[in-house]
């Protein structure tokens, strides 16, 4: 048995972007086209007793990333951030959970034009909702899948 | 003498939004109308070796409370995030700077808002730069200044 596909995706991201582990920002979830990450309050407040902006931006943020772990293949591609818009709607006062999902159609053309270009764009969207399931924010995000060069 | 004001602002970040603090987010100058703020590389890289955009946002996002404690009575009034757009323009690999400006028509309009209805909006443009001066990201935020509930 192979280890559990999470473990592996939080071990990359302990290790290549510390900032977002310190955190407490966790992948969930990852399967092709669908991916969920989670971060406590716990140490992320902010002035007014909420959760931090730049942590919900940040729990959102890497489904870009933990989706492309298992949705392309990570030995031929990498995925960045372009641009990213985020609603702030209710107050977070509790841990989070953000999901995002990109349907088969974009996948693979992504894909297609990843291969064919060397890169790719693609829009992802998620939300990210409190304990109680109420919508805290949402964010309309443009990534780029990049071909990893030849060695 | 008082003390500096950038070092009470800094003192409210590390008491009241620790996971800011902790990525090395600091207020650099503060007076009505201006705000500055600074973030190291070190310990804020990514899966490509450049800064995490999650730490590029806060960086860019401090700005509106940065600002609006030097440009708003913050015996009065507290700002909060609503909305903010980020644009990734170049990779980041080395310390970077934030600044934004107000405009002492906006000040003067969001103050008068804010003591009459209870909340007013700004819009708050950002530019992000690094050790060369190269902008590597900039920022759109729409923020509410909020009146303190009298007690």
């Amino acid at each position: 048995m192979s280890e559990n596909p999470i473990d592996s995706i939080n071990a990359v991201i302990e290790a290549s972007v510390p900032a977002l582990y310190g955190m407490g920002v966790r992948a969930a979830e990852a399967r092709p086209g669908f991916a969920a990450s989670t971060v406590p309050i716990e140490g992320n407040g902010n002035h007014f007793g909420a959760m931090y902006a730049g942590v919900l931006f940040s729990v959102a943020e890497v489904l870009g990333g933990v989706l492309a772990a298992s949705t392309f293949d990570p030995t031929k591609f990498f995925p960045l951030v372009k641009d990213l818009q985020i609603s702030f709607r209710k107050p977070a006062t509790t841990d989070v959970r953000a999901e995002a999902q990109l349907d088969d159609e974009t996948v693979q053309r992504a894909t297609a034009d990843a291969a064919a270009n060397g890169k790719a764009e693609f829009v992802l969207d998620a939300v990210v909702t409190d304990a109680q399931g109420v919508t805290v924010a949402t964010t309309h995000g443009i990534y780029q899948l990049r071909a990893l060069r030849a060695s």
